[in-house]
């Protein structure tokens, strides 16, 4: 068994953004130089989330407003007791997700038509990593 | 380390359906003769989803009426100016995740009790895959 | 490769409970000695949830208000035809996840800032059980 990981890093102008990590982490991939296995790719933020899904503008715009609308941004959230501003950060963090595997078959990520890995930031502006790993042989 | 990967086949004649495929997922491992290991099973398509729970019609019936509620089909989203009308599938997607991970334990998938893994398809009537991989020894 | 299993158990005294079960998980990953691997944290019934968040008492008053909000404990489910009065507690499963999958790296759990992984028990006051299992070398 082999294991190979690495750090993305992220440092968002805006306070939420969706960046399209696919080629980052085919980079790693191909790196580890895995056959056969599992990449994990996580994010280590808990105001951040990692999904799988279409890289068209209009529905990067549908999901933002959507998780805006399930978990918006502004009441006051019992969170922000702390001096936080970033409830709705956590929430929208909980509905996507923050983690997805990858099958890697033949050196390659195994992605069906039209799948592509974003990076979700809900509270930006400041640096924030991403965790992939790779385990197989 | 060994590993196994098959995908499964799925043409619905419903636009949105939940597929139990907890039979087709153990034949995958037991063929697979890994007796401690792992086993993805995941969604190759973004409209679609793979989730765990209970095989009860009315639960079914639940999960389909609170899914349309929170990700409802009809509104005009911004990924319809593509001429797509399958916005609604992709958030579906997103709200239910589109894989999960099995544990294999000598030789079996390790459930608990009533858990039951569903392909569920949000915009169907076309040919469709799910990727089952498994790693172990 | 090496693997390594345990379960948790849970009994909670409220129907709803938010656990943090990072230092069980911890132990279970010292007592395999793995050092690169993956830990599969997974609930093993379908009316209880795992996620990765922080450990702050107002978020987790959030995260409840907001999952009552989206799936609300009341209505008259189909699921409830069965007899059973939990169908809030299956979609609520589905809402926040009953699966995290946690980075091994140089024998420790690869963590990032504030991440720490709950037990969300929906439906509680019963024996409950959460599979640990790790994989790696």
């Amino acid at each position: 068994m082999k294991s190979h990981t690495e750090y993305l890093l992220f440092n968002t102008k805006k306070r939420r953004d969706y960046i399209n990590i696919t080629d980052s982490v085919e980079k790693v991939v191909e790196k580890s130089r895995i056959q056969e296995g599992f990449v994990l790719v996580s994010a280590m933020h808990i105001t951040a989330g990692v999904y799988i899904n279409d890289a068209e503008q209009g529905l990067i715009e549908d999901i933002d407003e959507w998780l805006d609308k399930l978990a918006p941004f502004g009441p006051d959230y019992h969170h922000h007791r702390t001096g936080e501003d970033n409830g709705d950060a956590h929430l929208k963090n909980l509905m996507i997700g923050s983690q997805v595997f990858l099958p890697v078959t033949e050196g390659r990520i195994d992605f069906g038509p039209w799948q592509q890995v974003f990076y979700a930031e809900f509270d930006g502006r400041r640096r924030k990593r991403v965790l992939v790993k790779i385990i197989g042989e």
